[in-house]
């Protein structure tokens, strides 16, 4: 059954966060929070090892928690029952959990909107980014899909881009933020920096490297061709959510020392002229875009700056003259709000407007 | 007159280090002193304000003072007559000084291996690269210009791969140290970080924007073209270098919070086919190339580790199957050694072995 022919959504909807206690968990019920979801009620789930713990949530939905910081929820263990009652579940506890549950969340009605990457290329899941594809949104079969931060950044910048003319190749190399690997993950970069400033031994155990004062140029496992996995998400999922399976799209991912947002340089080639005007004005008109782009006020986006925002922000546009039609342009987004947590609530609320 | 009509250079030569007191100054005097360079004497110069400190050398050609630390020179002040002995003038001390000495230096008799832009594509001086185009460097008429420290490393990694195929086009994406803008730029990314850290106002004095756990994609200033003049040193100073007119480089240049070593994304289309095994082998037998590849055992080759070698390290090599003969590398070397002091004495090396 696709959305078409489901139960209708309620206008109050109870949503689950799946994952709460993680760093995308809690960015989740944060945007819930910010943007006045109209829950009914949030669950907030995760593992049992985390049951009890209080999470503050001062959003629509909330129950009779209260303590000194506001409201909260009291995070319950993620079992097949407790998504009885919900009817939208965003999933942010990793794709196995994701697989687990799936079959649970979808016979009780729920929709997921899965960040993990275990369905996002399955036929019949849509991989949706509101600003650019949101009619896929409504195709679902009861699961959705998130895409992966560093994809979802590039095609907010080039859905506007391959309106002016066909995207031909995109070759991108990324910035990416610590965030990525998680909560623990930011922790590590902290406390590694202090650690080397300090001339102590590293903690090194979310990355397989020293992220302090470092860039690694490894993000997920190796596949058999010699490129990442992060890198081929970027590939595949980038065609899939722009329809545009001919674009051909050269990802190189690289962890860098900054906190939570990633930033990519991306270079285009159109098959017709695009002129930097166009491109220009495209970007300045398009959802979810913010114009950084001023080189005589050293104008640009950065990442170490940009923290907590929503849009994406683009800046460096520019021509490339070693093609026939080039671009070369920067874009920065914070990779746990647009990268994950807001773009799956987007989605959520695609759902409701519907 | 170029160098076959000039008087042949003895083979204990008197060199000047002229920015002796600056970051790359110090590398060079460092550099001299690790190889054993036969100097018969050398001297740190610098402006007046540096004259008279103390720098440690304990290399060939110093004179007679020790202190504690061993030998050191005493700094000089530059002026026009300082070249009066002077065999090889290194020079690292901001372009201004390089074009308002060059008369002096040449007049003297002395060979100019320049650090600075000022030079490097003036018609007659040659851009050197040892591993690439030492017979260049025979070729000058007293100036000889070390090339940025971006383009070096990458056009030490991209000759043996010109050797297999003609070389279409080269996109690169650039993660620069802190270290290009100085020693005081190293500094500031040092204190800046643990000001971040303690959460006090940050110094931001030599970066135009906070470089602690951010990326700043500006370096050098911005021409009319929206590129930065770094980016368009990567462009001319490479098809210079390798000598090819026609081919087409795409440079995005950023800075990164690393404290010395550059690295770089870099991505080539070839004219012709070539294979990751041949283009493996061209790299394990190129002069200058370490190669640190191995996907299994995350063996690549990673800025924040490398300070201080003098090689230029390559990993992360694959097929790019977005062109037709594509390939795709990731290349690390640091910036104050090879990417500028060990470049130019490498460069009076070769002087020296003609």
């Amino acid at each position: 059954m696709n959305a078409h022919n489901r139960k209708p959504l309620p206008a109050h909807p109870v949503v689950a966060v799946v994952g709460a206690t993680g760093a995308v968990g809690r960015e989740m019920l944060l945007v819930l929070e910010q943007r006045g979801f109209p829950a009914s009620r949030v669950l907030a789930l995760a593992s049992a090892r985390s049951a009890g713990q209080h999470i503050t949530y001062n959003g629509a939905g909330t129950t009779a928690h209260y303590n000194d910081g506001g409201a909260y929820l009291e995070v319950q263990e993620t079992t097949p029952e407790a998504f009885a009652d919900v009817d939208i579940a965003l999933f942010s506890a990793g794709g196995a959990a994701s697989e687990r549950l799936r079959e649970a969340v979808v016979a009780s009605g729920a929709v997921m909107i899965d960040n993990s990457s275990a369905f996002r290329m399955e036929e019949g899941v849509p991989l949706v980014v509101p600003e650019v594809n949101p009619r896929a949104a409504l195709e679902h079969h009861g699961v959705i899909a998130n895409p992966n931060c560093s994809t979802i950044q590039m095609v907010v910048a080039l859905a506007p881009l391959a309106a002016l003319a066909p995207l031909k190749r995109v070759v991108v190399s990324t910035y990416q933020a610590a965030s990525g690997a998680g909560a623990a993950a930011m922790d590590e970069l902290y406390t590694q920096t202090r650690e080397f400033l300090d001339g102590q031994p590293l903690t090194i155990e979310r990355f397989a490297h020293q992220i302090a004062f470092n860039c690694i140029p490894q993000i997920d496992i190796f596949l058999d061709d010699a490129s990442t996995k992060e890198e081929w998400k970027m590939v595949v999922e980038t065609k899939k959510i722009l329809s545009a399976p001919e674009l051909e799209v050269c990802a190189n991912c690289v962890r860098v020392p900054v906190l939570r947002c990633h930033a990519e340089m991306v270079n285009v080639e159109f098959a017709a002229p695009v002129s930097v005007d166009a491109a220009h004005e495209a970007f300045a008109s398009a959802p979810g875009i913010v114009l950084q782009d001023d080189p005589a006020q050293k104008l640009y986006p950065m990442p170490g700056l940009l923290a907590g925002t929503d849009a994406t922000y683009i800046g460096r546009l520019r021509h490339d003259p070693t093609v026939p039609y080039g671009l070369n342009f920067w874009c920065v987004a914070d990779q746990l709000r647009k990268g994950a947590a807001l773009n799956a609530v987007q989605i959520a609320e695609l759902l409701l407007a519907e």
